[in-house]
């Protein structure tokens, strides 16, 4: 992507409190396509005996990169909503590590995104979360 | 439940990082059943037009509540994790409303538990997103 | 629900094919609630060790009495089809059993569907699976 | 994958009466990686308008991938069933087509398999179907 896209996108990050307050941070995208992280926070812990954060917070960045992927998919013409979502957990991740989400709107109808999205931290060969979603979806009318 | 398990499954919870963070309350529980609320916080809002709170935290108080059915059932004899959940969204949480999701373990295999959850911010009868879990599972030995 | 009702039905499942193949018999209905039971099969058998039925049987029934329902509700105003579905297995149907699944559809949207359903050997209180779905909806134009 | 492999996985589908009654057919395999395709046929059509086939076709076909993806995992120790499969249908497949499906198990713990998989009319790119699906899993013991 552009400079002025992530931007753009960073700025619709920045603007959903509860992503900026985890520090959601774009780092790459393209049609359909993002790529979203986040640092590590001793407050975002679920899990007090090893470090490992929240299993919510994996969801929250999970579910921002899809919805944000939904809105860079060329033919979005307007604000989407989760539908549905199913995550699955292969591991935790790491205490201490950056977690990365990569999400991809695969597929559009009139109404409906579908969205597939995988967390990592460190090694996206070795995922820690993956994701299915549905989202609500408006197509951008040709004028 | 009785004054005692309230205590101590509301003990559990606080020692979750995340899940005292976001306020999360036991209102009432049983045998593999949970009811936890917790309070809108403005830091919280997904969509900063409407004060709707970012939908990884009503994951977060859902799955909180599923996982802690799990360990309320009577044959959990350990910690548990999430594998995986769906969670459906029927419609945005009020802004300023109190969130409160309910959690029942239906059933366990001796390695998996089963949960199904329901959220809303104030009606029951109309819930705001509901959820189907599957989480690991470790029976209790007998002894 | 009245005979008419049922015959209605009951003839919308036998113009399905592979329903009508199955042996799908309407056992009730209500608002936006269908009960659909089927036989057992011989050639429907998934595991031929114990006689139990493919879970793609299961999940045929469990979908088909969730889009019935879809067209039960009351706000129901064309056609369906399944967007998503979750289904879990909580044990093998008992080879032989009939097998009954009950369908909710609890709340639409402009453009969605969300049912839960649940499919059971002869003990509705023990399930042999549940399921969670989205379904496209078209509300009922008021007149 | 060599002769003797598809023959011997060809031979476990085949035992399964509901797959062979469908006539699926392993394409391809390698390592935790499955493709099986299927005939159209009439009686199996869902939507006797457009002789689509019924989604539980689909799923059937989806579900035995993934349960045959994880046999053929190379920690696989023992026989899996589904535990839990979300499928998302993005387009009818084409009346008269054959569906080819792939599934690969991407991770598995002790006791649990992570499976993705799609399901194509022809052309892979295009997919009818996909889904994430995870399994009972039982690892190989080393000797």
């Amino acid at each position: 992507m552009n400079d002025q896209d992530q931007k753009n996108i960073q700025a619709f990050v920045d603007a959903l409190p509860h992503a900026a307050d985890l520090g959601m941070e774009v780092e790459d995208s393209g049609p359909g396509r993002i790529v979203l992280s986040m640092p590590w926070q001793a407050d975002l812990v679920g899990d007090p005996a090893t470090g490992v954060v929240h299993g919510g917070v994996v969801f929250a960045l999970v579910d921002t990169a899809s919805g944000t992927a939904v809105g860079a998919h060329p033919e979005c013409g307007g604000p989407t909503a989760t539908l549905n979502l199913r995550i699955d957990y292969m591991r935790p991740a790491k205490s201490g590590a950056r977690i990365t989400a990569e999400a991809t709107c695969y597929h559009v109808t009139k109404t409906v995104a579908f969205v597939r999205a995988a967390a990592h931290d460190g090694d996206p060969s070795r995922p820690v979360a993956t994701a299915s979603a549905a989202f609500t979806f408006k197509r951008l009318e040709k004028s």
